[in-house]
């Protein structure tokens, strides 16, 4: 067991993570479309346009760096979305016990 | 006359200069904004998201390069606003016939 079980990963695991990793991903996206369409509501100036500007600026890079699934860094991706409340741990039920244990206590730090 | 008149500004008609750009220059910030609203209402997915992004980076430096107030290529701009419609000839009125002659000559091309 040890590494070898947490690098393998089965068919079944892969369309587990893959479903959970789209789900985080599109609460992601809904959270971000919702605080963007408030901000956008209220600009009233060229400064909070441009505020709003920046703010998407970040959010995409952030985004777009996050949500890279591979399957070698996948267990950080899990804990830290786990960790902000985008993935419950339950939706990756069906992974190995050693997989869900790591990204159970990484969410914790 | 000739060059000196163009070239040379008086307090007033820097005054009037001053007006007339800030007045185009906030027609030109509130349309940017009531499109980025409309935009965001309808934005519902992440590719929409992004292309608001885009839209707003290319708004932004296009707003920012061309309402840049010196008085040297200060005839051009009023040109292109006129042209556009964000600045009515009529706003200009107090500068002096030479220069009101060149920016509508400009501004029909």
């Amino acid at each position: 067991m040890g590494e070898t079980t947490v690098a393998v990963w089965t068919a079944q695991e892969q369309t587990i993570a893959r479903h959970a990793f789209d789900a985080a991903q599109s609460r992601a996206v809904a959270s971000l479309i919702t605080t963007v369409q408030t901000q956008a509501a209220r600009v009233s100036s060229v400064d909070s346009l441009w505020h709003l500007h920046d703010y998407l600026s970040i959010q995409r890079h952030g985004l777009e760096g996050r949500f890279d699934f591979r399957l070698d860094g996948i267990l950080f991706v899990f804990a830290s979305l786990v960790k902000d409340g985008l993935l419950g741990l339950d939706e990756l039920d069906g992974l190995d016990p050693e997989k869900l244990a790591k990204i159970a206590a990484m969410a914790r730090f």
